[in-house]
């Protein structure tokens, strides 16, 4: 992260174009593993069916770079925009999320069809020269894409997981000694008048999206956070010491839900067929817990409980950003090439390797995303973008609190320090865990 | 149909063969049109993804017939027992009825090897040699998936209509002019002590569900039925008339469920794009609405309250089965061989080919199952059929009306006057009409 | 029953204001134990507070009565058409079911001023002339007064019950000595064809509902009935050999609600403090199962799977019928008085008084209502009563089952052999019970 | 309230039994012109019953200061642990918070005898020696009281409005001559690094609530806030501008909320009986909507809608806090004696008088609570309090916003700058409203 990209080399064409076949075929790799049966399964409101998440990601092109001040484009199926129109109100009526499983048509070889189409269409623009936006929008989209891809994976986990007889996504890696986990050290920060958040307008920024900014002012009180995330290990302990069934470690809310639900473990656990002798279900199947690996599928509740059980609590999302700021993006992600995909882990693991060697950090991206104990809003200044892209960001600004540094799901290169992931505090199927602080 | 068959012969393994082999092939000749991703979906609990009946009537074989009395039997795949166990309690747990479409795998390839197999293991043990609780067992299951072949296409008709594209099961029928409906008389009955139902035990009898039994007697007031069901031109007089605005035409609950569901017409109907102009949703695809055809995809209280709107009622199925007693089975229902699919109509349309010359009554059989206005209960001296396939019927008599005669989608060599149906009074996705009656 | 009334006495004015006065004063002596705040509660959606019941049934005769042919005549207060209208489609809009016990205005003493001011009007009606019409809606006025007195025990009950600290309606009797039950014999009847139902259009017959008539002809086949009620110890013995466990004994609709709702017993039984020790609430609190006592409230599906568990069933509503057809009303029912009120039992109890000498029968009426196999329909021949009244039966002639006899909560002079109540299958707040029969 | 209180004064156990006198006495009389009926009455999950509210704050006394450190201490009724404990998970099982409508008994005047005896029980305790914990836990005791005041009469208005009747809490006032709305101007701050928050470990500090601290530093950027609460009249501008219409204005699970609840107007607005004339339904009744006073019941989507709307945005809580630190509080709140309680306004109204003359704000104490755009979540360095009431404030630190300010139902001495009320973004039944911020 040396040398700044000008202006010129982002919107580069031909540097976009690579960009655009690159990411284009991860979508691709990823759904290759899964037969036209498993695209098609949605198995609760939030998640997608993988087709839908290949179809959409299209849509997003055609809709806002191919039919942009195109009166005469016509688009590949004119009931697509129904269908893969996700939440862009000022677009046009939507398929209700919740049917997408329904959708048995347009398959998956259409999908594909499709997206050879689309692919063609954008490359030809590029080819004989975009505007400004379309450029601007194709490198969004692409942003967008990734992060479909990271749903195609955690959704698809999901679906599987529906099924009793715990299918795999792909077969489990040949036995790796596992890393163990190094000790849990406390990195501290003197705190103070610290710039946050990214300035977007600036001509020579790199890509950002409009939550990351702009670069603002905050304070902050002197605080320590953990050198690496909570382990599976540490998170038992917390069970074991009845944290499912003590109503004061948690938030209202959080309680209700695991007397509801039932909750006695992370999601994906499973103490069968023997009991007491945990096991996860993964993208590989079945396999048991890993105590040194970092825990993963917890709620912001049961993040928050975890932490309060600790004695510490969860960082700020100031804190977390500035202690993340000066680090290099390295760590157990998802490859960027569809390529070196196979080489992914696709579950979070123990790892010394440390981000920083004067800190000692490590994990602070990948693995797992962390939840923070900011809710999701507005910095000061805020400004959506514009048009119908403006409806990405800044409307799901209530009731969801801040993750932060990517998961083993989240490709490498789509991540950064200043990125704002968000999820409702009862999710639980993205890979998210938690990293703890104090003071 | 004039000989009545003998034991002998309705058990003789080389005809009972021959007719596994035919019924067996109707089904997947069914599925044929269908991609993977169709066969798939679940639109709602009720219905069931193609693919699932395919299982689970294999499963039938395999669990009733192949494992009986033999304990070294090894079934295809354990886990089966959980995913295609329809409602047998007696059998082992069952995957939640709700979240059949969210089994991906086994995929339609690997469930039609399953199929294959069991075919080939109850093919070799009739030629080897079955027991009679087999033979009986065989004869069962043939009809009871007849009654899914009837379910994939009212299920599939439900989940293709989900999608807003309206996508098609098959091509429509090149157009044939359409049938004119015969004028509506009434065929008098002079009632009295008649027998009803099937002596299931009598040692020539023909197959027939236990809930068909025992023959018994029944007093019946002297009645009128009409000549044939009622047709669309007549239902939209009703529509025409405020009948789903008026309260006083409606049972409380129907009325509610009108109120709650927002109907207006009939379930498929649709009046876009042009408003007022009904078209209806075939698995051919949209099409206009016939008005000579039968009225289908009604609920029972829409049945009940058009009849109570014409001055008259629905008949009791006591009065029904008297009617049709000596009546052939004859009319629009589902070719009984895979070569004939290709002719079978798939939609109700208009007749005037008596099933009797004497009465002119028409379409007794096929075109569409008919609401009675009675109760699912048990006959006088009803006993379930013995073992796990003793909750075939009996445990489902309560909250369910009867429905007699058969629809476009019943194979033809499946129904009889006995037979007796049931469904839900909300339920509209089977091809469900009215024939009024009086007195 | 000797000496038949004929329609000079039965609309005799004089008669039918003393009949007036005494049956609207037990309505007002039922709800006189209660506080006003007791009188407001509403515990479900099927239950209703006390003050309303006490507010409907004047409504009843302030709009059918007063209101007919007068069209200078004046309501109390015209909204209540709107609170205290229950289901009468065609008089006008009504207060949503559910949210009855919303209404804290009017309170107790303007409703009490209210039936006051109503009985005021009707006396002074009957005084000065009442037409046939109206003295025919004053007798279902007063019959449809002692259906809510019915209402307005157990649904106190059942708003009692939701308080934790188990109020008491009224206070213990003193222990007097339990009856024992007598033992189980079987009534044998040979069937045929038999009458059964009201003509009620006869000039000479005495008050019935609709839907008791008309009389027609049904063919029985030979059955026995049970002698008395099944017992709570009978009950205890289905208990103790894992009833509720067993989904072979059941309904499939009803094996679904006692997972889903947990049963384990009757409601109203209660294992606390001591568990094992089943004590049940009764409007005198809580007191120990009575063992020698008919067993009560119980929904439909348990009636059915202890019949089933036993090697019986239940009896048809005509068989019932055809039993009780020459039996004089008489048992453990509400008094028909409200100064004798203070004697009433207000829970089932064991009696060894038969019905008749000869075959031993006893409790056909009163005690517990009980649950017959016939699902309420209509008669052959029936027809609604004209006007609004006619939505007082037939619109409820589904998904619900004929129970027969009364309950010692029914006023002792408004049951009758042809009396025909009905209920959803999961009902379990009425003193509902079972009779066995075979055959 | 120039002088600050020492602890002395602030702990005086003689002032300390005056409060406690004036305080519990205004709860009385809140409730007094209501009937026991009404008490009675809970018309959703998130309001109580008028009763419960005096229960359970006595209740609040009775378990945290009478019990306290007294092992012979009996409560009145050992049930009451019970039914009165609204979220205290430490202290023991619940009654259902939906169910407190059913409980009919105690009724009202159990539940004043029950206060009369916890009143005298305190002030004995007073009289002869309390430690300083009891002293401080009365306090928070009488703050708490002062909390459920507001939402007697909130939760009793939408009781009322759940009648279609619209019954009174009080009589309307006479007609006074409403006021005139000053211009809406921008009071500028040029922000910066402020201190704001309560220093609650201070020996001098006065009473706040544990999530008022502690105190700490927040960098403001510069910004503008109105000089008054939105009014009527500007907002009835965003409705005739389609504001209801237009999914851009507003987040995305507010607008869900629009469709599935069809809002059009605040909560509590009426369009009948003449349609497009605007009536609103106070604790006086129906009366037609004031246009110059502040507009009140918006959900925080709405408030979020509208300011987007309006070009603006809402404050944050700290820089309303900045706003407001040094201003005195008056306004239209709620009169702290029972005796003055008969010139309340009990709804927002027009005010000139300005809070501070140099900046002309006005209102920012009493009338409508104000949205901010801040979720409630901990300050930096946060604790709970000690023991069972620290369930009070930090468990609820999810999911809801801050509100700032006060409204016409909140005790005049209860509120101040630095008080930090929450609800959900859904909520509308509280006074709520709206004053707008730019920068």
């Amino acid at each position: 992260m040396t040398d700044r990209s000008t202006p010129t080399t982002r919107f580069d064409p031909d540097r976009l174009a690579g960009n655009f076949r690159r990411v284009r075929a991860v979508s691709e790799a990823l759904a290759s593993p899964l037969t036209p049966e498993d695209q098609g399964v949605q198995s609760m409101p939030d998640a997608s069916p993988t087709k839908w998440h290949l179809a959409q990601t299209s849509w997003f092109f055609e809709t806002f770079v191919l039919g942009l001040g195109d009166p005469g484009f016509r688009p590949w199926r004119a009931e697509f925009a129904t269908l893969f129109n996700s939440y862009y109100q000022a677009v046009g009526p939507m398929h209700p999320r919740a049917q997408r499983g329904l959708i048995s048509r347009p398959g998956v070889a259409e999908i594909l069809r499709y997206r050879a189409w689309v692919d063609e269409q954008v490359l030809a623009r590029l080819e004989r020269g975009a505007s400004i936006r379309q450029l601007e929008l194709i490198e969004l989209g692409l942003h967008h894409e990734q992060q479909h891809q990271e749903l195609i994976l955690t959704d698809i986990k999901h679906a599987l997981a529906a099924n009793p007889c715990w299918p795999r996504y792909r077969e489990p890696e040949p036995c790796a000694e596992p890393s163990p986990a190094g000790p849990l050290c406390w990195v501290e920060d003197p705190g103070g008048l610290v710039e946050l958040g990214r300035d977007l307008d600036h001509p020579e920024s790199k890509f950002g999206f409009d939550n990351e900014g702009p670069r603002h002012r905050v304070w902050l009180e002197p605080f320590a956070i953990a050198s690496r995330p909570a382990t599976n290990h540490e998170y038992l302990a917390f069970m074991a010491d009845q944290g499912y069934r003590r109503p004061e470690l948690w938030l209202a809310e959080g309680w209700d839900l695991v007397r509801q639900q039932g909750w006695q473990a992370p999601s994906y656990w499973v103490s069968e067929p023997v009991p007491e002798q945990w096991q996860q279900f993964t993208l590989a199947g079945l396999v048991p817990v890993d105590l040194e690996a970092p825990v993963c599928h917890l709620s912001f509740y049961e993040a928050d409980a975890f932490a309060r059980w600790s004695g510490a609590r969860l960082p700020s999302e100031a804190e977390w950003e500035r202690t993340a700021i000066d680090l290099p993006v390295m760590g157990n992600l998802l490859p960027a090439r569809a390529a070196e995909l196979a080489s992914a882990s696709l579950q979070p693991r123990a790892s010394l390797e440390p981000n920083d060697e004067a800190s000692g950090l490590t994990q602070m991206f990948g693995d797992v995303w962390e939840w923070t104990a900011s809710p999701y809003s507005a910095y000061p200044g805020y400004r959506p973008a514009a048009g119908a892209v403006g409806e990405y960001n800044g409307k799901f600004m209530c009731n969801q609190m801040v993750l932060r540094g990517g998961s083993c799901a989240t490709p490498a290169d789509h991540v950064r320090a200043s990125y704002r992931n968000f999820f409702h505090p009862p999710s639980r199927w993205q890979f998210t865990g938690v990293r703890l602080a104090r003071g």
